[in-house]
């Protein structure tokens, strides 16, 4: 059956590789599934046939057969269930447990990291720029912490890597700009660790195709 | 099998039902599974034994014989995958939908919610309050509006009650302070909705019963 994403006509990141496809992508390349792309522009997502598909206009989406779905962390979730043992244990605790860091990654440890985008690019014109990103720096430090003492020198979270693995480093790309990654050398090393693995190269190479490739005036 | 969760010895929020363990002890009472509750201190819950079970130092946990599990929507879908169609329809398709919507519920629309939480308490004392109040609300309303959309005239997101309306319901929760749900009726209905049913009437009463008692000092 045919699966289908959709991705941004131009990231807003020009290929780093950021906008969420890219972990549907990778999550899909992991499980070995071929899928199309379909791309949409900033004005498409805001309307009606788009907002069928993704009621809060963003991408990406998933399409297989009869079922549609939204929310990053779903889509990663349903190929990684239906292909399991490629993106989650067969066992089913330590499959609730690698759901737990998928939650982990996008729920507790991703907040902070889009706060520091809005202050540094949301709000990066407003006065309180200089004052405020340090608190928020903090705050991403302190899950850092805390992420950095769980994985202690463990190559991934919790036994072979998993779609909580996928996610978390897809999250931790984030602070790569900050410098903030760089102050936690085993958490780099992890990050590194993901990118390095083929189906994260081929997810990235693809995205990246479209986004450095010439903008279609239509 | 016991099930053991764990909460605030004392909720910040003087029991309003807005701590996380409110919404597992909501989903545990929807699957008519008993439990138990281990109460921490702030301090318990930054120390060692704390921590081997949420690497974050919050609350809740869950402990069910050999698993245990952090991340309010890790738990609540363990609870909803082995208790279906209580929580999660029978159907996979419609089972993914509802998985859809926990993700929204906790990453698309909490996150603006909980940055009115950090303007207002977190850096209520900031000079930049007072101009940064607005910008957030106006955040929270886009999202409204897209799920007020989404929701139209249903009574519930997607066919019948589902663990992602549990942690929708539980997430706009915490905006009924601001005034900001009432601007939306249909959104506000949908609350009233979720907080009318049973379950959710036991484990409001519940955390209550914990957080109106006087707090023994040890």
């Amino acid at each position: 059956m045919t699966i289908t994403i959709t991705a941004f006509e131009r990231s807003p990141d020009g290929g780093k590789g950021l906008a969420r496809d890219t972990r549907v992508r990778w999550a899909l390349e992991e499980a070995g599934l071929p899928y199309e792309v379909r791309l949409v522009s900033f004005r498409a997502m805001k309307e009606a046939a788009h907002l069928a598909l993704h009621p809060f206009g963003q991408i990406p989406t998933y399409e297989e057969g009869e079922l549609a779905l939204f929310e990053t962390g779903a889509i990663v979730l349903h190929i990684a269930e239906r292909h399991q043992p490629r993106l989650f244990p067969a066992d089913a605790n330590a499959r609730a447990r690698a759901i737990a860091w998928m939650f982990a990654a996008l729920n507790t440890v991703e907040p902070p990291i889009l706060d520091l985008v809005t202050v540094k690019f949301a709000e990066g014109d407003r006065p309180w720029k200089a004052e405020r990103q340090p608190l928020v720096e903090d705050r991403v430090r302190i899950r850092l912490n805390q992420l950095a003492a769980r994985l202690g020198d463990g190559d991934w979270l919790d036994g072979g890597f998993s779609a909580g693995d996928l996610l978390m480093v897809s999250v931790l790309l984030r602070l790569r700009p900050s410098g903030l990654l760089n102050e936690f050398p085993s958490l780099a090393a992890y990050v590194a660790r993901g990118e390095a693995r083929p189906a994260y190269q081929r997810s990235f190479a693809a995205q990246l195709a479209i986004n450095a490739a010439p903008l279609a005036v239509g």
